[in-house]
C-alpha cells in the first residue's frame, strides 16, 4: 500500500482552532493608529464578518460551511502518499509519508483558504474580491473560488513576476480574473510608487496596499489574505486532521516528526496545528519543524515583536518573528516563502517551543526536490522542497544512528509550474542564497 | 457525492485485449519491404518481446504485472467526477461525468503506457529507451518511467517546441533524460535531413527518424513509441475499466454517449475498448465519439488502407485512417492530436461502426476549455478541450430535446503547461484551424 485516500465522507466537517488549546493565549492584533487590540469594527471596511469572527475566535472547532464543503470535495482528501521509492533511494531506516496538497485545481494548497474566504464574503453581499500575488499561487486560488462563487476579482501582481513567469497569470485570466501588474497606474498607492521608486519591479508589499486601496473604495469589494492571519491558518487545519486519520489507515502511530515549509505560515499551520493539539494531550512527541528559506529566515533570525504585514504599514500591528517589514529577500524562487514575517500563530508556537525551525538554503531545497521528483515522480512546489530537504536530512541522520522514525512531510504544491527553477538548478546557475 | 476513487486494491490487474471481442479481425501489420505480415523477428531490433507479444496478441486479458501495478497506484485509481458545476453553467438536463488523467505525475495518461514499457524492456536487459516527442507529454511519461527502472532516455523534441514551449523539456530534464532538438546532429538522418531541409523547425516523423536510429545502433536501446499500436492502447485500457466501476459507486448504469479525443489514438482507446465490449455483449449502447481536431481529421476526412507510422517511412505499413504521411497539420495548440494517422485498432472500431467521429476547431475546444476549467476547476489538456467540446454539444442539443442522457468526458490531462494557449484564445489571437 503506497497511497491512501479517504472515503469521500470522510473529508473534515470542522476547521480545528489551535487557539482553543494553546497553554498561553497569542498576543492579539493591534490597531496600527491607536496600538490598542483590534475590535471587529476595526476590519469590517475590508472583510465579511465571518472571518473577522475566525480571526479572534477561541471556539475549538468551527463547522466548515456545507457550500465550503461540497467545493472541497474537487480534490479533498487529497492523498497520504508512503515514500517508499524515495527510502530506497536513500538506502534509509526511516519510513517517509508525505501529503500531498498539490491535485488541487491550482496546485497548491491555497484554495484550502481562497474558497471560504470567497464563500463568507458572497454571505456578506459582496461581488468582488481584490488581492495581491507574488508567484501566483494564492492569486490563482483566488481567481478559482470567486468564478465558483460568481464574484469577480482583481488580482495586483508583483511587476517582476507579471512579466518573468506567466505561466500562472494565464492561470487566473483563464479563471477569469483581472490582473494587473504591480505597481500600476489605476491605484493612487501605485502611483505614488513608482514616482517614489521609478522603474522599479514591485514587490508584494506595494501590491498589498493596491489591492487594499481598491478593496476600500468599492463598497461592494474585499480584500482577501492568502496567509499569515488565524483565519487562514484555521482554514489550512483540514490538512493535518485528514493526515491524522490517513495515518491510522497505514497502521502508523503519530510520525516523530513533521516537516513542513513556511513562508507566511499557513501551510505550515494546516498541517502541524492538529499535530501539536496530539502532543498537548499527551498522545505523541511529533517534532514539529518549520522549514524556511535561509532567505528569508524570520524564525530562525527575526525578533519576536509587532509589525505591520505588510511593507508600507496599512496593515494592523501583528505580534509575530519578523526581519522588519522593510526588509526584502534575495530573489530565491520560492515566491511563497518570500516574507518578512511568520504568522502570529505560528510565531506564538515557537515562541512557546511547540515547534522549531530549520533555515534552508535553495541549493539544498532543490537538490532534495530533484531526488524527490525521480523517486516519487511528482514534481514537488519550489516552496516544498525545503520541507522535503529537511526531511532528507532527518532520514539520513536517523540511517546513520540506526533508528526507524515515522517522518511526514508536508507537500504543499506541485512544481509545474516551477520548471525554470529546476532547470535553473540542473545547469548550475542557481543563487546559492 | 462529487468524486469517487475506488479503494486501491480496486485498480485493474488486467489489460483489456479488445482483439479478442471483435467480430472481425483487424488487418496485420505488414512489412515495408516485404509487403507481409509482420513477425515477431521483423521487431526485435527496435521491441522486447514482451511488447511484441501483446502487440500481436488476441487474448482477452494481459496481466498486468505487479512492478508495474505498484508504479500504476501513485495515481492511479485516477478519479471520476460528477461535473455538476459544469451541468449548472450549461443548465443542462444531462448528467456529465468525467475521467481525469491529469493527476499523474506528468500531468497525462501517458504513463499508462510508458511504465510498462519501461518495465518490459528493463526485463529484456535493456538501459536505455529512445524516443520522439512533440508538445512533450510522452517524452515526459517515457522519461518519468526510465527514472523509476534505473534506464536512462534519449527524447528527441521536435525543435520548434524545445525552442517555444520549454516547459515540459524543463520536466523531462529534471526526471533525468537527456533533450534533443530534432532534427540535430547527433544523427545521420538528422544531419540528412537538416541538409535536406535547411532551417526546418523539425516534425514528428523527423524526431522518430532520429530516435529509431539510435535504438538500432545501440544493442542496449530499445525504441518507444507513445500511441497508436496495439499495444499502447492495451495498456491504456485501465482507463475505461476502472471507469465502469466508478460509475457503478455513482449508482449509473452505463452512459449514453462517451467522448474522448483522439489524435494516435491511445487515449480514446483507453477509455473506449471497455465499453465496446459492453456494446458487443449486449450490456450497453454506448454512443462512443472519438474527437478529432479539424486540423488534423483522420477519421472523418482520412482514407483507411495500409500507410507508415512516420513521414519518412520507415516504420512497418499499418491500415489505418490516414491523410498520408507527408501531411503537415496546422501549428495547432493541441500537439499530441497532429497525427496524420489513428490507431489500427480505433481506425478498425470505426470502418466497422464500433464508433463514431467528429471533427472540432480549436477554437471551439478552447470555448468550451474555458467553461470547463471556470465550472470545475481543472484546467483540461489542450486535447482534451476537444472532448469537452464534443459532450457540451451534446448535452446542448439533449437539453433542447428535453432529455436526461449520461454524458461520459475523457479528460486525458492537465492543461497547466498549456497555459499560454488558453492566453491566446482569450487574447482573440487563436488561429481558426
Amino acid at each position: 500500500m503506497t497511497k491512501v485516500f479517504l472515503d469521500e465522507p470522510d473529508i473534515p466537517t470542522h476547521w480545528y482552532n489551535l487557539v482553543a488549546d494553546l497553554p498561553t493565549p497569542p498576543a492579539p492584533h493591534l490597531h496600527p493608529g491607536t496600538k490598542q487590540p483590534l475590535v471587529p469594527e476595526d476590519m469590517t471596511a475590508i472583510f465579511p464578518m465571518g472571518l473577522i469572527e475566525q480571526e479572534a475566535s477561541s471556539e475549538r472547532w468551527i463547522r466548515i460551511p456545507d457550500e465550503v464543503q461540497e467545493i472541497y470535495r474537487l480534490w479533498r482528501p487529497s492523498p497520504l502518499h508512503r515514500a517508499r521509492r524515495l527510502e530506497q533511494a536513500l538506502g534509509t531506516t526511516a519510513r517517509i509519508y508525505y501529503k500531498y496538497e498539490g491535485e488541487s485545481p491550482v496546485g497548491s494548497h491555497k484554495t484550502n483558504s481562497s474558497v471560504p474566504q470567497a464563500y463568507y464574503n458572497k454571505l456578506a453581499g459582496k461581488t468582488r474580491l481584490t488581492t495581491e500575488t507574488g508567484a501566483g499561487q494564492w492569486g490563482a486560488a483566488l481567481a478559482f473560488a470567486t468564478q465558483v462563487f460568481g464574484m469577480s476579482c482583481d488580482v495586483f501582481q508583483v511587476r517582476n513576476t507579471y512579466d518573468a513567469k506567466p505561466y500562472r497569470r494565464m492561470l487566473m485570466q483563464t479563471y477569469g480574473a483581472t490582473v494587473t501588474p504591480s505597481p500600476s497606474d489605476t491605484t493612487e498607492a501605485g502611483r505614488r510608487l513608482q514616482e517614489r521608486f521609478p522603474g522599479t519591479t514591485g514587490s508584494l508589499g506595494m501590491a498589498i496596499s493596491e489591492a487594499i486601496e481598491l478593496a476600500v473604495q468599492d463598497p461592494n469589494a474585499s480584500y482577501a489574505l492568502g496567509s499569515v492571519l488565524n483565519h487562514v491558518c484555521l482554514h489550512q487545519t483540514v490538512i493535518g486532521q485528514e493526515t491524522l486519520k490517513q495515518l491510522v489507515v497505514f497502521g502508523e502511530d503519530l510520525p516523530d516528526y513533521l516537516f513542513a515549509c513556511a513562508g507566511g505560515g499557513s501551510n505550515l499551520a494546516g498541517l502541524s496545528f492538529p499535530f501539536i493539539r496530539e502532543n498537548l494531550e499527551g498522545r505523541g512527541h511529533v517534532d514539529i519543524v518549520a522549514c524556511e528559506p535561509a532567505a528569508a529566515p524570520s524564525l530562525t533570525q527575526g525578533e519576536f515583536r509587532y509589525d505591520f504585514g505588510d511593507s508600507s504599514g496599512m496593515t494592523p500591528l501583528l505580534k509575530m518573528y519578523t526581519l522588519g517589514n522593510d526588509f526584502v529577500p534575495d530573489p530565491v524562487h520560492a515566491g511563497g516563502l518570500r516574507y518578512h514575517g511568520m504568522s502570529p500563530l505560528v510565531s506564538h508556537c515557537y515562541h512557546e517551543g511547540l515547534l522549531r525551525a530549520i533555515a534552508v538554503k535553495q541549493r539544498d531545497a532543490f537538490a532534495a526536490g530533484i531526488l524527490f521528483a525521480r523517486a516519487e515522480g511528482i514534481v514537488p512546489a519550489s516552496e516544498s522542497c525545503h520541507a522535503i530537504a529537511g526531511a532528507v536530512a532527518q532520514a539520513r541522520r536517523a540511517t546513520e544512528a540506526g533508528e526507524s522514525p515515522v517522518i511526514l512531510i508536508g507537500v504543499s504544491g506541485s512544481g509545474q509550474l516551477d520548471l525554470p527553477a529546476y532547470a535553473e538548478y540542473l545547469t548550475g546557475d542557481m543563487l546559492d542564497a
